[in-house]
């Protein structure tokens, strides 16, 4: 499996991207990566970076792209006039058969615009979606749409629920994956109307849907996939992540307070350390687009290397379980 | 002023409101409590919890009422039939000038239901809501509506601009509280359609609107006011006590696996003590419900003493600080 790196992407510049990159190559001999940007100054990096390349230089490989599109930049506007950005470049190599999946940290608008642009939708699917894992108490609970679509039909949630239950499924080996649908009450009646008419949907399929389920159970583990419109599934996830910072920085302020809790903190400090990694989202390798004919990876834009490496591995499993395949095998099982 | 305590709202019996109740009037000398549920009942119970009466008992009532609504009850049905319901002689107190606030930890929308059909909306509001304080980094900030109504128009979110404003002004002495709208970014074009048309109607009128906010910025305590629907704020609302939830139990999981952890908990516990209380939803004193033509405070069902106390504490600020006539106040000023 051949996965393309847009090596530009993301706030922390190309260091961290490139440094993800190797490391997954160091621990997964079946990939290979393509890494998009400047090729000379991506080449001269990777000198740098890696000492002693045997193992893995013959499958590093780079590919020119000499423009980067701004965290900021509006999306359409930037996939039409940047073709040579790291993103189209990279979603063009899935296109000639020169990659199988693009990973990017770079402006996620614009990540989803190309793939669409480059690879088109998978046949059926009218809204392509981004896909999360949050962590919780038991296994990571998929999320979608964390951000894609804002303005939602019920038909578009029930097509999350059939692409987001293939993917899970595949990725996790869960034979029949617990759907729920996000809402403000257990009961079918509980909603606004958007959800209402989608419980009907979801109700009467074949899919393993289990009802609603409240914000308050999201981190509990009791579901395998979670379902909402882009506009709340991307509120949901940055509240957590806002929550999570202020939490410990509320627990520091705490801690710092008596010379008794700095000795304790000092004792506790791994348990701490191992405690963030559970609730940090790098460690979930990666949100991805799902209903592009293709495999493509949004990272954070403050991925550090650990993330980038993990997402090049989630990457790897969709397409080593065509995920693709499978989504359009539920859609047709569906509609059957 | 007087407060109306329905004493047998909750999930866990009629004791804690009642010491709440008690505990309020312990602290509060310019506060008069009448507790509802059946009276003989409430008496035998106040006797036992207080051994010495002395300096509350003349400012402690019972309004005698024979129904309790339960919790999973439909609000609409439950106040119709219910017409001796400790919800329903509550705020029944309120129209005959015998209380001047409602506190109730029961079902809440039959709470929301009791008060507009015993009390009315105030004029020029057409859908109360329910407000609620979120802790952040730094002071709290008052979310609204976090469930009262799922589906709105941009007037009705206009109208909780206004609500919320005048409360938090009145309420924490804030000149012009700074208002944002939750969102997906922080620019104006940044949102689902709703959330757009907001944005222009509150750019446009005299409110201190300082625009977008987004999920993450919910917990940092730079604005005074966040405004959304009931469906995004009831999720914001128990995504955040789910997340709180399991990353206590989390960071629990990891301090139980070393000895060394271990002891540093025993020195840190007061540190974390403290921080749960930060946390603690309980600590905010219930949820004002702002639009209905007088006081009423609605708390968790699984409130204990303290947040009974802390309601009794915000409700009497909302009277004495006649925050009604600040909304009215207020509305007059952005329809002028």
């Amino acid at each position: 499996m051949r996965i393309a790196v847009d090596a530009m992407g993301g706030d922390l510049g190309s260091e961290l991207p490139v440094r993800g990159a190797i490391a997954a190559l160091r621990k997964r001999e079946d990939v290979e990566i393509v890494l998009v940007g400047p090729r000379d100054f991506l080449e001269k990096q990777v000198a740098e970076i890696i000492g002693d390349s045997s193992g893995i230089s013959d499958r590093l490989f780079f590919e020119h792209a000499t423009e980067v599109i701004g965290m900021d930049e509006s999306p359409v506007e930037a996939i039409r006039k940047k073709k040579d950005s790291t993103v189209m470049v990279g979603f063009e190599l899935i296109r000639n058969a020169k990659a199988d999946a693009v990973i990017s940290a770079g402006n996620s608008g614009a990540t989803m615009a190309a793939a669409i642009r480059k690879l088109g939708r998978l046949k059926g699917i009218s809204r392509p979606g981004i896909a999360s894992f949050f962590p919780t108490l038991k296994e990571p609970v998929m999320l979608m749409d964390i951000g894609a679509n804002v303005d939602c039909r019920p038909q578009h949630l029930l097509q999350f629920a059939i692409m987001a239950a293939s993917c899970s499924s595949l990725l996790n080996g869960i034979d029949r994956p617990r759907i729920g649908l996000l809402s403000i009450g257990e009961e079918a009646s509980k909603g606004n109307a958007l959800i209402k008419e989608t419980h009907a949907l979801l109700s009467s399929g074949p899919l393993n849907f289990i009802g609603n389920v409240e914000g308050r159970d999201v981190y509990k583990g009791d579901v395998d996939v979670i379902i909402c419109d882009g506009f709340v599934g991307n509120i949901s996830l940055k509240i957590s992540e806002g929550l999570a910072e202020a939490a410990m920085q509320m627990l520091k302020t705490e801690i710092l307070k008596s010379w008794r809790a700095k000795i304790g903190y000092l004792l506790i400090k791994n348990a701490f350390v191992r405690f963030r990694e559970r609730l940090d989202y790098a460690e979930y390798g990666g949100a991805p687009l799902l209903g592009i004919n293709g495999v493509g990876i949004i990272c954070h834009g403050t991925s550090d290397a650990t993330a980038i490496q993990n997402a090049v591995f989630v990457a790897a499993d969709m397409v080593q379980h065509r995920v693709n395949d499978g989504i359009s095998q539920t859609l047709a099982e569906y509609n059957a």
